[in-house]
């Protein structure tokens, strides 16, 4: 009985799993709560163990795996902050749960268990290398490398989204221009999708539609529905921001030839045509070589990679 | 007693590696022999074998390590090819040197076994994650993450020397445009610096002594020479192929975030110049988090690094 949770920032979520006959782990329950606005450490605590009192129903875990949505060390228990909670800093979380459940806790950062939940649970099952990307609001990545979490000196491996593509380009919060992130993340999606919007009064029909003419409603998901409904407009925003993904992509295959790399977060419902847009431009950005080594898939688990790859981080 | 060979392409090497009364391993033997144009397997093999006789002396190898110059199959023991020597196509090197010495053989290629040597017993000594990249002819490069050689899916992990830096940079041999190996090797140094001084025919005045005004004879080797010595142009040259390169390890350590960064082949002679743009050229390159990380410095045990790789392959 393992008991796992995902501290996310926005929403806090505890899952229990539990061994079927086959001695096969599956969920056996879950519970996860939206945050209010300005959530604060001791509010996320408080509503973790009330979620994992809920899912246990008195029962004792036998050991907790924990992803947390911000910078941590790993190999301490510690999470060094949170850029979306207060209060978070230079916490000992793993002591601290393992006082209150008397047993076993190891954690770490939201993208390396998500990457180790899809490696043993999802979309990369039997793969010993993958890279997994996590687009959304931003860009961030983990990697799984001869089977195990690869962190870096710094615990700090994995920042694909502030690889510089191009030092022209947008600024990037990070201080630099033209990181992945600026690229190819849900915000510069709309951003730039907006931006051609008001530069071309006359095209962007489909789009304009699904935001009833108010582009400050203008969002990646709309742009990626509208370019799937025939937009052309749309699907240029969209295709630029895959082929400078995939660009990216072609790099970190000849730099590091994983077996697989795995795309969550929102863009893993793009679709197809996103997932060939992405592929074609990493293929042609790598070593003749290496053309047919580029394997690159949506996650497969969506919210719930870090709750499986919590439960892989104990067992 | 263990046995070191270093298949080099131009030269063939063997060691042979004793421990001295503190159970530390030493070089007590070594012998290398340059090839003549045009070898062939048969003729590696045998030189190999004759050089191997030399340093044993009668006695027999506890172990055999090699380190070969070419892609190689490591888990199988296969010489996939070699691009400098024919007729090594698809040799089982590892089983023929068993039947040979009766002895456990373990093969990789040059820049894993190299990188290799140099963190466990060269420049990169209690390291636990290194990027070992050689910047001669070509730039290569290996990796040992979490203590081991990482080889990639298909054993091409490492090829910084074909990541793009710039799409619209000089052709490469790999089909491409502006890879690192096209902006940062050797013989690109001495292109552009060739290109240089016939487009500035009043600058380089040093730089043209060097060459006895024969602007053939241009090397990386002279540009840096001239470099050192004060040539304005020669700097140049030199400063933007270490920008270019400290540019693409920047990428690489927000990737990858390695404990160091090591650099062997011809630039690991640069001087601490060279080594300085490098890593400043890195350090503004990569987050605010990880300028503190850049660590990158020369190799240490230069033309011996296969050979203590070898050692370590096998201890």
């Amino acid at each position: 009985m393992i008991l796992a949770f995902d501290f996310g920032g926005t929403k806090n979520t505890c899952a229990l799993f539990t061994r079927n006959e086959q001695g096969a782990f599956h969920m056996e329950n879950i519970a996860r709560r939206a945050s209010p606005p300005n959530p604060d450490y001791a509010y996320d605590y408080a509503t973790m163990l009330e979620l994992a009192h809920a899912v246990l129903r008195g029962r004792a875990p036998q050991a907790i795996g924990v992803s947390f949505g911000g910078p941590v060390r790993a190999s301490e228990g510690l999470v060094v902050l949170s850029h979306h909670v207060a209060g978070w800093e230079n916490v000992l979380l793993c002591e601290q749960l393992e006082r209150e459940f008397q047993t076993h806790v190891v954690m770490d950062n939201d993208a390396n268990v998500a990457a180790l939940g899809e490696t043993k649970f999802g979309a990369g099952r039997g793969c010993a290398s993958v890279f997994y990307i996590t687009v959304s609001t931003g860009v961030g990545g983990g990697w799984i490398l001869n089977g195990e979490i690869y962190r870096g000196a710094n615990e700090l491996a994995g920042e694909i989204g502030h690889v510089v593509m191009d030092p022209n380009g947008p600024p990037c919060v990070c201080g630099r221009r033209g990181c992945v992130e600026q690229l190819a993340c849900g915000p510069a999606i709309a951003r730039t999708a907006r931006a051609q919007l008001e530069k071309n009064p006359a095209r962007g029909e489909i789009l304009r539609g699904l935001l009833e003419n108010d582009l400050a409603q203008v969002t990646a998901r709309r742009v990626n529905q509208a370019a799937r409904a025939g937009d052309e407009l749309a699907r240029e925003v969209m295709d630029n921001a895959a082929r400078a993904l995939g660009f990216a992509l072609g790099n970190v295959i000849c730099l590091m030839n994983p077996q697989r790399i795995i795309l969550g977060g929102g863009v893993s419902n793009a679709g197809e045509q996103y997932f060939e847009t992405v592929r074609a431009a990493a293929r042609a950005n790598v070593m003749p070589e290496l053309r047919e080594a580029v394997d690159i898939v949506p996650a497969a688990l969506g919210d719930d990679a870090p709750l499986w790859g919590a439960l892989a981080l104990v067992t």
